[in-house]
């Protein structure tokens, strides 16, 4: 099978070079197009990109001659991730979508947006079919290749939503959901990101601008879609609220998550055991579509009362995996329990990878 | 002023360490006797500590002599600072109450005995009025010198109800507390204490023990002390209910604690401005007591969105005060807010320190 | 092919850990017999190892019952691989090679012995023909199978002979080499290891008695088989003569060593361009022998300024490869430059594996 | 005795602030002036600086309205301390000592011009015989304030050369020493300075231009004032060849260095015991001169195998003594020992202080 051609936006980035390690290894996708900033444009990606990965740079991506950040650049991709900073990832990303691409971002800048899906792979891909949708619509009305976009989330916020998926489908809304947060610094990019002295034998006790993204992702990224099926009815406060407090801390990746929760309905609190079976038999659509990235189990429940941590645990199914520890009964909401996610797999650019494959499943790319 | 004579038991301990340093520029206190385990004993203290204070083993403390635990080797200290284990502290710190003397205690023991003080001395030093009595009645009775105990609570509690007396006092009970916790590793002490390779990189999301001590602990310090004077009124789980959740990070001293409350009155719950200044100005006894360890400030408030940070404000007054900061609005509970203590000052040593110099204020001692 | 069966004394170590993780995911052989302190006995494995590593507990090894470190548990294994602490090995692994086993031992108890071959698969295996000799003599006597031990390095001697040995194949005599080591904490263990709080923030400038093992290990390492075949001409002081400054820092894995070498002939320095061509080309036999465990380069020259970088370059080639840079020319000694191996593959358990595996090539095993 | 008054020059930098902090305990000096790049003059300091110090932000600083780099704003000043950034600080200290000021520069520019004293104050103070010389020449001359700058030294190269001092005095000429250093965050600054990514579970084995730095520097420290009372007889490489190698770690506070070093004249090498007895001895013309900042021993020798340690160490003599750890016999070199320095109070700002008072004391300020 011939890959599918994959062009990256921001490709000097942090966010950029793991869709680019990503890609390296999957079988479906590989890295034909790499966009940069105009200052890199014409030059080798190898001799402008500071590689801060734990594997070398690919081969195959060393020669690659940096393009504009312009669709014209791009004809023959089949899909276009962006690892653009917000600052410039509005127009260049809505211009690609104008000119008929797919594009998946791991900015912020769409992810409110009514029409675009904000997607964590292992827990709203239902949420892709808007896309479907509308490709049967344009179809119909003979448009070939309509683009699109699609936003991955924030990257504690996709920690967060995976364990309450299963449990607000199997007993119902969840009302209240605290989240206490300890954030990697690779979350924070490295150029230069975090200072080293500012987490050194310390904490950061404020991400600006994090705690609301929690608050309100949430809130999409567990809604339904619309019964046009073209929109999603996000869920007001009134249906869920989510209080957030965010840290940053001297961990390399994997975000860290003590979260809190409290169910609608009063009459059908599950009790702790149903909890953990409920969070242990999750199958995810991903996993069931068989694609490549998709990790053999969303969740995994560890026994163990010291775990999960974020060393040991996070490169569980290569980091599409979410670790939930430490299951049990809180006196002011109903359970309490440790989540913990790869911020930079399933929390920025492998979700982004898997959204492709996905889409690709559902034979939209 | 001739200093007032302490013995420490465990002495060389991590926390016995502490007594001695913080005694070494105590201008009431000074360390006389040094008790220690059997193997110890006979020897000088500087042959057998392993000493790991940032300041070097003071010179007056090199060549005391290690004692047996047992009060004959204690006679004519005023007071008695026990950094014990829990494993022996039980016994050993009964045999000195009996035999007379005045024991503040660092370990778990008796923190839970009805007629024990469970205190932090910047916010229920009010609580010691019981020993007070106890002692007028003793005095009637012909009794000169009845030993009594006192308890330091444990450290993450510390921090947590400094803030939470104040807003007490001022806007009636407080009835729900969430706190998830990131506790230095000097908490953990170092015999081996936490070992490097589970906070490197790393976070650990349990404490053994630690949960249940601050939901039970707060609501006996933040209690009254009974009708009789001789105890206490522990509030009930439904007077006061906390959630904690506990974490160990790499951080060398400095619990960072994010915490939720919600007040019991929901006519009288106060502003965000008022929660504010109520925590900055808050004054407490050992201040207007001038006692030497006294901290300028219970509290600090600071308003940079991204303080307190454990490097940064552990030592605000000598590791007396603690910082609080993003104070704000809680979309669950009333109001959210980040607290830091210094775990081996308020949250240990130091505490029972400024116990012993209220006491003697309080003329106990 | 069928897996040869291995041995495993020390099962529940951070050693014995690293040789069963790299064991079920060796082709050739496998983990069949798991030894352990006498309370571990008659115990599944699962239930006695507290598992810390990064990759979950393989499933084939988790109801293993734990024996005693006797050969008579160990019938059938064509291997034995020794995790266990200096304290009981030298007796236990007398015992085994004496019941005719070939125990290769990360210990250092024989490691000074004249007839154990001391082997850095990737630096000496030509010291293993020591091995094949005496097999070879014990059949034509008819001992169908003659034990032997061979004994893994030091794991910072490993690192530094890596470099040294091609570089002496080529230029002739090294006689002088400084070396001041950073290494990981993971090279401590972790029951407990290093104490967090000695590390955090920090450097022990000392490892007790590595620098010694250093200093003497290369002379045995780097050192011709004697004319007989049955044992090793160690370098004398007077031949080389190594200078080791031995810090622990806070690194998970990997050590990092600023060595500087001086070669014995000075007519025959080579240049630093040479200095690089020769690292570059090495080429080691467990690599021409197609050993599954066998980097593809034994050596990685890395040409940016501030490289090696233990977290970016430990893993290269699974940990078996050894990654030098900043080689430059040296005021004092001929070259100076910065060597990181990967403490536990290269420097310990991984060693050991590739060992095995090259005496299986060479028909011993 | 009124303050004199000091003018700090980038006082919102990592190094200018650590001059505010140092001057708001000093009993001679205070910061009268504050001077910033142009976009911050005009402002409050407090507003302007991202203050990141360990003690609050001094309350006499905190009005001052910041200043234009310029000779004109800082009349007053008895001496100006630049925290200057190398980019700018050439042609502003410039224009500073043509108006006559005394400037004592962190700033590298000027520590190879021949007529500019290069100082570690607790080490080659006497070199500031040439600035007392050419003050004396020029009031000679009428000229009341003849403008002059003093160089503080790099920051690695000052904890190196203090213990070669006394060595160099007692034992001669020191022909070869080599330095391998594990040298902090905080020497990086903190706009951003080192990224957390990069120092967290990792080493940085390189640090631009820094080898360079103690190479050369080291060899104007520990020269002879020249003949002429003018400047310097720099030692020739000749007479002082130092091989250095440098690496960041994960280390807030405190350069750790090991070094080893070889005597000239072989037939005066002294004993182990005389190294450790002379460098115990040393007593340096600050703490002669009794300033209030000097050291009470500008070297520390610590007999424990294990020390000196950065975080335990560091503060000595509020940061301005040095460690110094480890001394032995080297097989190499004639002896080894490992040196702890404070880097930004004896390898920074605290230098530029004590220099200072060195200064009042023989008269010059």
């Amino acid at each position: 099978m011939a890959f599918k051609k994959a062009g990256v936006l921001g490709a000097t980035g942090s966010v950029g070079q793991r869709f680019i390690l990503l890609l390296s290894k999957n079988p479906q996708f590989e890295a034909a197009v790499l966009g940069a900033s105009p200052d890199s444009v014409g030059k080798r990606y190898e001799d402008q990109v500071v590689w801060k990965q734990t594997s070398l740079l690919p081969d195959e991506s060393k020669d690659l001659i940096l393009q504009k950040c312009d669709p014209e650049y791009f004809k023959g991709c089949d899909v276009i991730f962006s690892g653009l900073d917000a600052a410039v990832a509005g127009e260049i990303e809505k211009s690609f979508v104008d000119a008929g691409f797919a594009v998946i971002s791991n900015a912020k800048n769409f992810r409110r947006s009514p029409e675009v899906p904000l997607v964590v792979p292992t827990v709203n891909s239902e949420h892709l079919e808007v896309i479907v949708n509308r490709a049967k619509a344009a179809k119909a009305k003979g448009v070939a290749r309509p683009g699109f976009e699609v936003c991955i989330s924030n990257c504690s916020t996709a920690g967060l939503v995976v364990p309450l998926k299963p449990l607000q489908d199997a007993f119902g809304p969840i009302r209240y959901v605290s989240d206490t947060t300890m954030q990697a610094i690779s979350g924070a990019g490295f150029s230069p990101g975090t200072s080293a002295i500012d987490v050194l034998d310390n904490i950061i006790p404020y991400i600006s601008g994090e705690e609301d993204k929690i608050e309100w992702e949430a809130k999409k990224i567990l809604c339904n879609v619309n019964k046009a099926g073209d929109g999603f009815d996000i869920l007001s406060d009134d249906q869920l609220t989510v209080s957030a407090q965010c840290n940053r801390v001297a961990v390399s990746d994997g975000h860290t998550e003590c979260i809190a929760l409290k169910f609608l309905n009063r009459d059908k609190v599950p009790t702790l055991a149903q909890v953990k079976k409920c969070l242990r038999d999750y199958d995810c659509e991903a996993t069931k579509l068989h694609c490549p990235s998709a990790p053999k189990h969303a969740i995994y429940v560890l026994e163990d009362p010291d775990r999960p941590q974020p060393r040991l645990d996070r490169n569980r199914d290569d980091g599409y995996a979410v670790s939930v520890g430490r299951v049990r009964e809180d006196p002011i909401f109903d359970f309490k329990m440790v989540v913990l996610s790869h911020n930079t797999i399933i929390g920025a650019a492998g979700s982004g990878i898997l959204i492709a494959e996905i889409l690709a499943a559902k034979g939209v790319l």
